[in-house]
C-alpha cells in the first residue's frame, strides 16, 4: 500500500524517464555518456533539471561556483530539506552515477505537485558541480563550493585534465563567479537545513547479491592511502643467489599483502567495517627480469572504513608489519606519503526515518555502508544531518554498463516522498 | 706446499695478468667491457688467447662456427682433457665472466711449459662463441656448435639483438663456415675426451659469505619457467566491493607467491636443492588504479634445481596451488607457457679429483651447485665427464662491478694444474 495515489507516483516516474532519456541522448559519447565537470554535458544536465523543476513551480538560484539550488516551497519556508547529487560523469561513464540522485529529488517535487500537497519544509534539490575527480584531481569540489569551504588556492592550481585550464577559468567561462568562490560565498545556511539526503546508485553488487532494491546508508567510509609505497631489496641472480642472502623485494611485498589480507579477515570476523585493497603492485619494469630476484617493487594500498578508530588501527598495523617483514627479509619498505579522508557517519534519526518510510511502502532495504565517497560526506562533515539511499545497480559505476532498473529507482523515489510527507516532529524539529 | 716450483706458477700468473689487462683495455666500453658474440671484442679476446697459447707451443684449430681449440700436447696424444669457457660478455659487463675460465686454461699450459713437463693427455683449451644470450636469444650457441648439435634452423632464425642480422650471416662475416655448422661438423670426438672442466667466476656471494676462494661444483641447476603467467579476476571499486564478492587478482597472486616461498623453505629444510624466484609481477598498468581491486596480474616464475625430480615436484605443486587458490579466491590463473632446461650433474670422479687437487695445495673449497647455466651443461649432457670450478667474486656478474681477486684466480689455476699433473689412472683411464 502506498501513501500516494497512483497518478502522483506516475508524475514522478514520467519526469524521471524523460530526464534520463534526455541526458542519455544529448550527452551520448559512445560507449556511454560523457558529462565533463564545467563542460557542455554537465550544463545540459543542469538546464534539463532547471526546466523540469521550473515547470513544477520551483524557484532556482545558482551559487558563485554554478551549483544549482531548485526550491519547491514547503509549509514552513524557514527550514529546508535538501536532496542532492552531482551531474558530471567520468569519460564514457554511465547515465546514472550522480544524475539518479538529482532526478530522484526533482521527481519527489513532481509527486508533491501532482498530489497538490506541500512538504513540511522547503524541498531544495542541490545539484553540485565537479564531483568526479577525473576532471579536476580533487574530491567534492562542487559541494565544497556550495558550503563555502573550498580552499581558495585550488581555484588556480587545479587544472582540468583535458584542457589544462584552471578551475577558476572554467568557472568564469560558464558564466559564474570565481571571486565569490574565493570569498567563500554560500547559499547554504547550515542552521536552516533540517536534512541533506543523497540518493545514489550503488557502485558494488551488495544490493544485487542481497536481492534488495535499495540500501539505507549508515556511513561513508573514510580512507587512508599509501599510493607511492616501495620495497627496496637487491637485484641478484635467480638461479645462483641462495635463499639466505636474498633481498627479495617481491617476496617481501607478497608477504605484506597476504598479512594485510589476513588482518582484514580477522577484522571482519570481529564485525569491524573495513576494506583492504592493493590495486597497484609492480616489480620495476625497467629492471625486472625473469632471471633476477626483484630489487624493487611499487606498492599502493587503499584502506577504507566507516570507523576512524579502525583506520588508525589498520595504519599502525601496516607500519608494524612492514617493519617486521622488512627486518626479517632484509629489505626496506618505504611506505611513501599517506593521504585519505575522514569517515562520515549518517544521521541516526534520518536513518530511522528512512527505514520507516521504506517499511511504510513495504519496500525491502539493506542497511549498509558506502564504500565509495560521495558529496554527502561534505554535508555531513559540515554538521548537517545527512543520510544516503542507495539504488540497486548492476555492473558497478564509472563505466557504460551501469544498469539501474527504473523499478528500483521508483522505489527509492517513493521512500523519499514518504519521508518528505512526514511532519516536522518526525525530523526532530 | 705446492707441487709446483714458484717460478712455474709465476709463469701462469704473468700470462693471466697480461691477458686480463689486454682484454680490459682493448674491449673497454665504459662502464665495463663489451664483447659482442661474433663481434670485434670477442675476436680480440680469441686472438689474444691464440697468441699466448701459440707462444707456448700449442696447436690451434677453429671449427666451422669459429670456436677455437688450443691444444697443448700431452704424453698420450690419443686422449684429451678440455678446459673451456666463453669470451663474450653482456653489454657493459665485467672482464671476468667467461674470460677467467679460458685464461685459467691457458695459464695451466704456461705452468706446464715453465716446468718443462707434460700432462698425461693433450690439454685442449676450448674457447666457445656466443654464450651470453643477450646477443642471440638462445643458450649455449658456441658449445652446441662445438658439439655439432646446434639446431640448424637457428642459423637463419636467430638474429643478433643489435644488428638484426642472422647468426649465419655473423658466422660468415667472421670468416667461418655456416654450412659446416648446418652439417653438424665438429672437432670434438667425444670418445677421446677424458674430461671437460669449466672454471668460472661465481655469480652469487656464496664463496664470499663462506670465505672460501673456490667452489667445487656438483651440478648445474636446470629450471622450469612460467614467464607469461596471468591471474584473471575482476576490476571493482576498492571501497565499495565487499570482500566476499571480490575477484582480486593481486591478493590471489600474493598468496601464490607466499605459498611457493613457504614450499621453498620446506624443501630446503628437507635438504632438497631448489631456488624459487618471482622476478616479474605486475598488476596491469593499463587498467590498475589505487581505487580499483586488481582484475589482472602478470606473473613470472623461475624455479631451478640440480634435481629433475625436485623440478617435477615443484611444477606439480605450483599447478595445484594455482588451482586451489584460484578456486577459493574466485579468480583464474593462466600459468602460460612453460620453458626450462635440464639439470646437468657433474662427474663424481672429477669432483673427487678436484677436491683432492685442492687439498694437496691446502686450498679451502666450498662444495656447491651452480645456479646459473654454463657451457659445461652442454658438454655434460653430451656424455662427456664434466666438472666446474668456481672462483670467488664480489658483486655478481653481468655488470661492470665484477670483482674477482687475482689471488683467488691463481688458486683455481693451481688446482687445475694439480689435476692435470695426475696420472691417467686418476682420471679413471
Amino acid at each position: 500500500m502506498s501513501n500516494w495515489r497512483k497518478q502522483d507516483l506516475v508524475a514522478g516516474e514520467a519526469l524521471a524517464r524523460r530526464a534520463f532519456l534526455a541526458l542519455e541522448s544529448e550527452t551520448a559519447d559512445p560507449p556511454g555518456v560523457t558529462r565533463k565537470a564545467y563542460g557542455e554535458g554537465e550544463k545540459f544536465a543542469f538546464d534539463t533539471m532547471l526546466n523540469e523543476a521550473s515547470a513544477l513551480g520551483a524557484e532556482h538560484r545558482y551559487d558563485a561556483g554554478g551549483n544549482l539550488f531548485l526550491t519547491y516551497p514547503g509549509k514552513d519556508r524557514s527550514r529546508v530539506v535538501q536532496i542532492g547529487s552531482h551531474m558530471d560523469t567520468v569519460p564514457h561513464g554511465g547515465n546514472y552515477d550522480g544524475a539518479a540522485g538529482v532526478i530522484a529529488g526533482v521527481a519527489v517535487m513532481a509527486i508533491f505537485h501532482a498530489a497538490g500537497s506541500k512538504p513540511p519544509f522547503d524541498l531544495c534539490v542541490v545539484i553540485t558541480r565537479a564531483e568526479e575527480s577525473c576532471w579536476f584531481p580533487y574530491s567534492y569540489i562542487g559541494s565544497r563550493i556550495a558550503l563555502g569551504i573550498l580552499d581558495k588556492e585550488l581555484l588556480n592550481t587545479l587544472k582540468r585534465s583535458d584542457t589544462q585550464r584552471t578551475l577558476s577559468e572554467h568557472i568564469a567561462e560558464e558564466g559564474f563567479d570565481p571571486d565569490g568562490v574565493r570569498n567563500g560565498e554560500s547559499l547554504i545556511e547550515i542552521s536552516r537545513v533540517v536534512a541533506h539526503i543523497e540518493p545514489h546508485i550503488e557502485q558494488a553488487p551488495v544490493l544485487v547479491e542481497a536481492k534488495k532494491p535499495v540500501g539505507v546508508v549508515t556511513g561513508i567510509r573514510g580512507s587512508f592511502r599509501y599510493r607511492t609505497g616501495r620495497c627496496l631489496g637487491e637485484y641478484s641472480h635467480s638461479g645462483a643467489m641462495p635463499r639466505q642472502y636474498r633481498q627479495d623485494a617481491m617476496a617481501a611485498t607478497a608477504e605484506l599483502i597476504v598479512r594485510m589480507d589476513d588482518l582484514w579477515k580477522e577484522m571482519l570476523a570481529a564485525e569491524r567495517d573495513v576494506t583492504v585493497t592493493f590495486g597497484e603492485v609492480t616489480t620495476n619494469p625497467e629492471q625486472h627480469s625473469f632471471s633476477k630476484v626483484a630489487g624493487e617493487t611499487h606498492i599502493c594500498l587503499d584502506v577504507r572504513s566507516q570507523d576512524q578508530g579502525v583506520l588508525d588501527d589498520m595504519r599502525e598495523k601496516y607500519i608494524a608489519l612492514a617493519l617486521e617483514i622488512g627486518r626479517r627479509r632484509n629489505v626496506e619498505f618505504d611506505l611513501g606519503d599517506i593521504s585519505g579522508s575522514t569517515p562520515a557517519l549518517m544521521n541516526e534519526n534520518l536513518i530511522e526515518l528512512m527505514k520507516s518510510a521504506a517499511e511504510e511502502a513495504n519496500i525491502p532495504y539493506q542497511v549498509m555502508a558506502s564504500g565509495a565517497g560521495h558529496d554527502a560526506a561534505m554535508f555531513a562533515q559540515a554538521g548537517i544531518p545527512t543520510v544516503m539511499i542507495f539504488i540497486r545497480n548492476q555492473n558497478g559505476s564509472h563505466n557504460p554498463h551501469e544498469a539501474m532498473e527504473m523499478e528500483d529507482f521508483e522505489k527509492a523515489v517513493e521512500i523519499l516522498a514518504n519521508m518528505l510527507a512526514r511532519p516536522p516532529e518526525a525530523w526532530g524539529e
